[in-house]
């Protein structure tokens, strides 16, 4: 069994201890500089630590790690602060351990189609660098500028490309770890064909900093695609929008981008943004493929004949007039278009299988009228993650209630609809009270035996996952 | 720790549970029943159980397994028995659990693109009954007729498309998994974006049959590709063929198809299947790309054009007078060639970053004529996953010991050129001596623990992997 941890302050001893490893500039015990790692992207969500400790190098990854399990000192390891899910807000108090100083780019192969990183770079300087070569890191979460690679593959990260390209796990070759002990293990490599051993890099993908400390990062790249465009179509109802991607992948394409506002969620963007948006649809369907010209060319007429075979209307595509971002940018405008309607902002991570996505919508606006809450929804729709939106002022107790007991209900139904709880944000600590809803008791029993194999003093993210 | 299993034959009480559990004619006890169970597709290994039990349900499988935990049975599960680490060879006796009844395909779906089926479904199966709704199941191992499903998993089964489709572990969605203590867990599941809790599924995905027993399986499909064709190109050596499959990826191209014959392969397959190939070459490159047929003669004539600029000759593709299959021949060919030489055919499977691919082709022939042994080499160009495979006659010991060291210098060769002892075949007995090189002592000692958070009484396929 993991063991409980106590939140107690540092004490002097022990900070002298962390001044002496990492140097005393980069350990932060001050309350104001220690506010801005007691939450992160999560509204409502927050715990201070007691220090923040900001490593250089794997050899003070490791120090750091033997004095909190030699002093059972919790550790919660932070790349950017973008995670949706509380998984970086430290709960027991001790030690953030900010990645944001490990943040080279240490080798990007054309040759070997993969880069090289630090936990602490961000996926837009990843990308961009590949970019520069030619190459593609396809996991695009929204968060991309801010989330670095390190939090990326601690959450699986997924994004808009997902239905081609997979998630973050498809693209993580190796890793360097440092174990809650301080030793330092490689898993995997440089190849995408390796079958030595369990497979600890996928393990450790998703692990939300519960098992091990990354220190160093090996993902594959693609080629760059030549060219990728977008089109736009309105569709009366949702379930019009989702016969149009059945009809797209029945023609023998899963293309780059299929992403789907609802109608709440397309008035509120048209209200924040003034793009010209259809405010009558049902539902708005963003098509988008890349590749070859000929190719893209080819799949996007055959896309646009899938959603007017669907009742689709008022179809654009990318071209001379408008393009490919002015059509993104009603997708791009969700999230900051629905935090403007109120304090808070919970934004939601359900999956369900494709051909459930229209009940599921339906379920989530009947229960958001139930309780009285305003909730608009967008997403992925190739895969089936939406996300479900609900605003409201937290000064507003009675709101903030009706808010949770709605997401509860929005919980179960996508379980009850073969669905998972959370697609790409992670279970931290806001999914937590689902985690046995969806995996069974012996699934959660069988995780913290697997943490104490990690992490025998249990003091990696305590109260994640499988602590 | 795993606890040591003694070898010790079923006594007649143990044999009557195993029969009221699966059925009297699902427990083969006879010397004759059981030789078939005693190696699998590696050469020289062997080890014959005690019993063969063959369950037909999940509810039979968790019966036996809490069975053989009370009483400590090594229990080591067996699909088609075609694997070549002879990972299925179980050494420490005991039960042979065959899955082969377990053989149904449960559901293929064209709207959610994935397949749930039993573990005992040949690869080949399920690929044609995915083929035949316009699907593709695109891991494709050599030996998909033979080898099962829930063989493929278990070992993270690779094949000709890796590059452009990536392994088995890019396919599984979801398990029904059995631990040896006899709880049923289901991991993840119908979708590709869920990240709720630890990737159980990954982690037994190439777990060797170590950590649970698979009762049923998920996989995703992908669209089938409207059409594909394959080329075939020589060059005066190993390096030019390689040149030329780097022009071909800096072309923005992951075609579906890149796969080499060393000098000696092509002699070997000539002698036997006088296909008309050049004998006088230094390798010989299979090209080829799937999807629309615009793009891929778009692709192909690309492809062509970089083998030529890398020095190719006799440059061919298929249309109306060779077809692709008459091309694939030539790989398709190379083991049972090479299977005519000797009684013996060690067929081995290191993998290395493409760069090195020549240097450590060259160092498999010096170490190969430095030792005396007859040795070709095919493989998968495009991820570096090279098939050494040297054949001998068994009587002979001498020329059994000289294999043995070649294989022992190859191995380590691999790793000095940043590469793996196992690419796509596992670990098994066979690759076990240089385990601990590939992955360090801390992270076999982790494997170890992971086994037992699995599998307490350590009665999972004794003896491999995290044993």
């Amino acid at each position: 069994m993991v063991q409980q941890l106590e939140a107690t302050a540092l004490d002097k001893r022990m900070l002298a201890h962390l001044r002496a490893i990492v140097g005393a500039d980069h350990v932060l015990t001050a309350p104001g500089d220690l506010e801005p790692y007691a939450s992160d992207a999560t509204p409502l969500f927050r715990a201070r630590p007691d220090a923040v400790v900001a490593p250089a190098t794997t050899g003070e990854v490791a120090a750091v790690l033997r004095l909190a399990t030699e002093h059972r000192i919790p550790v919660t390891p932070r790349g950017g602060g973008s995670n949706l899910a509380a998984a970086t807000v430290p709960e027991h108090g001790g030690i953030v351990l900010s990645m944001t100083r490990m943040n080279r780019i240490l080798e990007i192969s054309g040759q070997e189609l993969l880069a090289v990183v630090e936990p602490g770079v961000s996926v837009a300087e990843l990308a961009d660098a590949a970019a520069k070569q030619g190459l593609l890191y396809p996991p695009d979460p929204g968060s991309r500028t801010v989330a670095t690679i390190g939090g990326n593959v601690a959450t699986c990260a997924g994004g808009l490309r997902g239905l081609k390209y997979g998630v973050t796990r498809n693209y993580v070759l190796g890793l360097e770890i440092v174990l809650a002990t301080g030793e330092v293990l490689r898993t995997g490599g440089r190849l995408w064909k390796d079958v030595a051993g369990y497979d600890i890099t996928r393990l450790l993908t998703g692990s939300e900093g519960t098992l091990a400390v990354l220190t160093e990062i090996t993902v594959g790249l693609l080629p760059q695609p030549e060219t990728s465009r977008v089109g736009l179509a309105y569709f009366s109802t949702l379930a019009d929008a989702s016969a149009a991607v059945t009809g797209i992948l029945a023609g023998g394409t899963l293309p780059a981008t299929l992403e789907f506002l609802d109608r709440r969620c397309v008035n509120v963007v048209e209200d924040h943004a003034r793009l010209g948006l259809d405010r009558e649809a049902g539902a708005l369907l963003l098509f988008g493929d890349d590749g070859s010209p000929a190719t893209v060319d080819a799949t996007m007429l055959r896309m646009s004949e899938a959603c007017r075979a669907a009742g689709g209307r008022g179809i654009q595509l990318a071209g001379e007039v408008v393009t490919s971002e002015d059509l993104l940018a009603a997708r791009r405008c969700c999230l900051p278009a629905l935090a403007r309607l109120a304090p808070v902002t919970m934004l939601e991570d359900v999956t369900v299988p494709r051909p459930n996505l229209p009940a599921m919508v339906t379920a989530i606006d009947e229960i958001a009228a139930r309780h009285g809450v305003v909730c608009a929804t967008f997403g992925h729709a190739g895969d089936g993650n939406l996300h479900p939106t609900i605003v409201f002022d937290p000064a507003d107790e009675d709101a903030r209630q009706r808010a949770e007991r709605a997401f509860d209900e929005i919980f179960h139904m996508a379980l009850k609809l073969d669905g998972t709880i959370t697609g790409e944000h992670g279970v931290g600590a806001t999914k937590r009270p689902w985690l046995a809803a969806r995996l069974g008791e012996a699934q959660l029993a069988l995780m913290r035996r697997l943490k104490t194999a990690f992490d025998p003093a249990g003091i990696l993210n305590p109260g994640k996952l499988g602590s």
